[in-house]
């Protein structure tokens, strides 16, 4: 039976969520979730060959159906321990287009990623925490984004999609805060340096945010007592006009 | 063939819709659109019979085929006219509940409402707008509320609808206002006077949003030049708490 | 002895100023107030040879001695009568600088201008303000900027006197609100068409705020009943970036 | 001559700055500057006499004649050695009362100490960093407060002073972060469990910020890679309402 408590990381692909996974797989045995196997197994091998436990699995956050089945998964792996952490880093679900051409199927996608997924992954996660039961207050950290903040022109389905995201984060933060768990949002703005942004070229060098650097700010939120609880950080690069 | 430019206003109930239709029926022939006839039938009888003209026609926002049949009628009715304003007035859609005890379906609804309502809306008012032919730029306005800056406890399924309804407000915004299209969006902050809370009493007089008066800043809204457009304002009685 | 109640601009030069002076000029004898009586002389000249009933008194509202003389006249010019509407529109006082450049004099003008002038026209005006003898609730308006809500780079010494006037705008709104008293703040968003900037060409034509149409906004803030206050409202040309 | 990196803490008395002090004194020599020495002596001596090294200097940071003597003094001490990091914590200076009651000297002292002190701090540190001879790039912290987003009734003075902080935070943060120096504002929302604030009770407990933890954040924001800088972060106790 397993006990040591364990963080559940959604949203695995080889940027961020990889790098958040390798950061609270230092302290904790982590779940990666994310759509596609292809996305996590490489961080899934790499964690569990360098001393660490991770493990990988398949769900579409939007399916309710395929998030119950994730969980009894989990609790049945993790039976006995308790939930540390857990981060909703998921992305995608969206496309950009002039509004008029955009289908109400994808202006709903970006809710369905965003708001649909989180909903279903705060609904698991939220009953394994316990807040008298690990070294940090259990903690739920949501990705958000630019368009957390500011509708752009053709980012309809999107900022739809964190809008609401960050309105479901400060109402968990409100409702469950007061019961020892902490929830925040951390807002990229920025471009991230991962696999599929490699050629894109910024006339100053370090103008990407790195993923290993946004770990560290996730794991310094996960840290904090309940006395000094972070809601809200904005991260950038030094370059990024704002 | 009709060619007066004509108003929509679409979640017509017997309180700030009503009152919206009523002030843009002053001078425009109005269609008022909501769910249950039962809805907008006195007011469009009220208008019709004091000189206005008023049609209401029974459509659910969030199902695009009762949305695009409830255009063609209009487009039918109003061949040949220009729409000179449309507001965005839906509510309902969501419960208040602890976050545990949501189903998917009741967080889901605020966005149903507010998201795919007010896309589905968008996406046929937006091709009857030509900013050439009216005497104010045409106007398209979308009713928000505290919830659309808040995200409070027991309120994730409204907040996340209104937060996403505002991104959407803004990207339009961003996007057809270069095009001398006026996009707009109000925020209600308090308690609405009108029927449901005509029993609600408050220490101090008048602690209730007038209607009336709601309706005549989204009528100043409308009558705003391109060179000055004013994308949002925040409503509340004197004595709210904000 | 005057009894008709009247309205005092503050901050009145060839633009914004004289507009909402002339607007609200229909209505009231007003007092205009100004550093330079050139700035004001034209616009006072125009509304008392064309009806309306206008003086203009040359104070500097950051110099609180000045002020209080100024008010005196005021007072004694209008006693017996109340004050309806009372805005804020000063500018200026400011200088666009890299930090390093700014002395601390300069930094110390934004502050001057929109928190102290502001706080020193508050402290006059409030106190002549009478909930229950003007058609409308007493109004008090402030005029924010860009600036109010973002600090931009070189913007330190502007933007810390705008964020502090929107401070001083709110605290007062939530202080006098539930006395009656109409306070509010308008966000110019954009290049405003006055005489300074004539010269000012966009690619687009309408691409400067009209002062005209501010200033219905201003008077259309001014009518809104106790129900129904609005706080803030921001204004910008169609074809703004924001 | 010394020449390891230092750091320096600007409102030090036996709370929030004692602690940052005390943290960043693990890894930088620092100098810390109070008005009243009896507010930063504990700390210094404390420092001093467990491994560290610190300095206390009495200067009001509202008084650019004193600032600058203090920094001659500081750099006198500190020849040949980089400034690697530098907070702003300087509080007081305000005054809550109806603001009929505000004397215009209350209502600048919260600009005072919030606009000008920091101004004068941050035209004498900035000067003083080198982006490429520090371990982490160079850090200007500010402290803020729930009135740094809010101005309550009452509260004008301190609301006034804290959006003017903000203000500078942005705009310097917006000047200097392309050049390499991270520029943060911290939102401290709630009572900081000090000596001040001992015999306030709560219905819970750890109901106030714990200025360790705050120290915490302000270290780890301090240590980012300039890819991923970090703005703003708001902090609060976890049963605090907002």
């Amino acid at each position: 039976m397993a006990t040591k408590p364990f963080a559940i990381i959604a949203g695995v692909g080889p940027g961020t969520g990889a790098s958040i996974a390798r950061r609270f797989a230092k302290s904790y045995p982590i779940v990666v979730l994310a759509r596609n196997p292809a996305n996590y197994q490489g961080v899934v091998d790499e964690i569990n060959s360098t001393g660490g436990q991770a493990t990988g699995i398949s769900t579409d956050l939007s399916d309710s159906a395929g998030v119950k089945s994730a969980f009894e998964q989990i609790k049945s792996q993790f039976s006995g321990a308790t939930l540390a952490a857990a981060v909703f880093n998921s992305g995608g679900g969206f496309v950009r287009k002039p509004f008029l051409e955009l289908t109400e199927e994808e202006f709903g996608g970006g809710f369905e990623s965003q708001g649909k997924g989180a909903f279903n992954f705060a609904q698991h996660v939220l009953p394994l925490f316990n807040p008298t039961a690990t070294e940090h207050p259990p903690t739920l950290i949501f990705t958000g984004a630019t368009a957390s903040l500011k509708g752009s022109a053709n980012f309809a389905s999107f900022a739809a999609g964190k809008f609401a995201l960050r309105a479901l984060a400060q109402s968990l933060a409100r409702e469950f805060g007061p019961k020892g768990i902490h929830v925040a949002h951390v807002i990229i703005d920025g471009v991230i340096d991962i696999p599929r942004t490699k050629g894109w070229v910024f006339e100053k060098e370090d103008a990407k945010l790195d993923p290993g650097a946004i770990a560290e700010s996730y794991w310094h939120l996960h840290t904090q007592p309940r006395t000094t609880f972070g809601f809200e950080l904005d991260l950038r690069p030094y370059v990024e006009r704002w």
